[in-house]
C-alpha cells in the first residue's frame, strides 16, 4: 500500500471537527469513541507502516511527541495507567491508539479491547471542550480558523 | 508501586528459560504463550511505569531497542504486520508486547486481546529453537550460560 491508497494519508490528511494539533512528525485527533474519556490518536505525517521503516530520528520524534502527548493526556485526565498501542492491523499507516485509563473504567485490568461497550462519541460543544483542555495541557494554542 | 515491590522487577530480573537477549536499556523474553509465533516481552531494565518518566536518552535508546527486536521478528516470522503494545493496566513496570501476526493469523484484523485461545506454550527443545533464530535475527549470541 502506498500512500496514495492509504486511508489513513486521506483521512488525516484534512483537518476535521476532532483535530486537536499538529507536532513536527504527527498529527493528534481525539478519537470519535470516547467511551475511554481523552483517547487520542496520534498519525504519523508521512505514510510508514512499521517502526523501523523510519530512521533513528524519525523514530526520536515520534516517541517524543507520543510521551508529549500522553503526558498532557495524564495531566487532564489524571488516569491510573496510560495505554499506548501501535498496531495497523486494519490500517496499516503508523498511528498510536493513547488512551487514558481512569479510576471509573469499568474493566481496569483489561486491554481495552476486552471492554464491550456501545460508542460513545461527544457532542459537538463537549468535543471541543475536551479537544481545548487537551490543546491547553499540550501548551499549543488552537490553530487558526480555516478559511 | 515501587521497584522492590514491583513483580515485573523480580520475575525478569532472573534469566529464565525464555531469555532472548540483554539490550543497553531493556530485556527481552520469549512471551510463554507462543499462539501467535514470535510473540516477544520487551521489559525496561530500571523501573519506570510511564514514557514521560523517563528522559529523552532513555526513550530514544528505548524506542530504538523496540524497533531493533521487532525488525528482527520480522525477518524470522515475516508478519503482514508487527503489534507494539505498552499498557502496563496489571504490571505497569513499562514493558512492550512486541506481537508478529501473520498470515496464518485466525482473526488478522483484530488485536490479539480479541482472539480467544488456549495457551500454547512451546516444549523446551522448540522454545530454545525459536529464542537461537530470533537470537541470531538480532546478531547478537547467546549470553554466556549461568553458573
Amino acid at each position: 500500500m502506498t500512500g496514495a491508497s492509504c486511508v489513513m494519508c486521506g483521512k488525516f490528511g484534512q483537518s476535521g471537527g476532532l483535530h486537536i494539533a499538529d507536532l513536527a512528525g504527527s498529527r493528534v485527533f481525539l478519537h470519535e469513541d470516547q467511551f475511554f474519556p481523552g483517547y487520542v490518536l496520534l498519525v504519523l505525517r508521512r505514510h510508514a507502516t512499521e517502526l523501523y521503516e523510519l530512521s533513528a530520528p524519525e523514530r526520536r520524534t515520534l516517541i517524543e511527541e507520543v510521551s508529549r502527548v500522553a503526558e498532557a493526556l495524564a495531566r487532564v485526565f489524571r488516569p491510573v495507567k496510560m495505554n499506548y498501542e501501535l498496531l495497523g492491523n486494519q490500517v496499516p499507516h503508523i498511528h498510536w491508539h493513547l488512551v487514558p485509563r481512569l479510576s471509573t473504567d469499568p474493566e481496569p485490568n483489561a486491554p481495552i479491547w476486552r471492554v464491550d461497550h456501545p460508542p460513545a462519541p461527544l457532542a459537538a460543544p463537549a468535543a471541543r471542550e475536551r479537544i481545548e483542555a487537551i490543546r491547553r495541557a499540550l501548551a499549543i494554542s488552537a490553530p487558526p480558523p480555516r478559511a
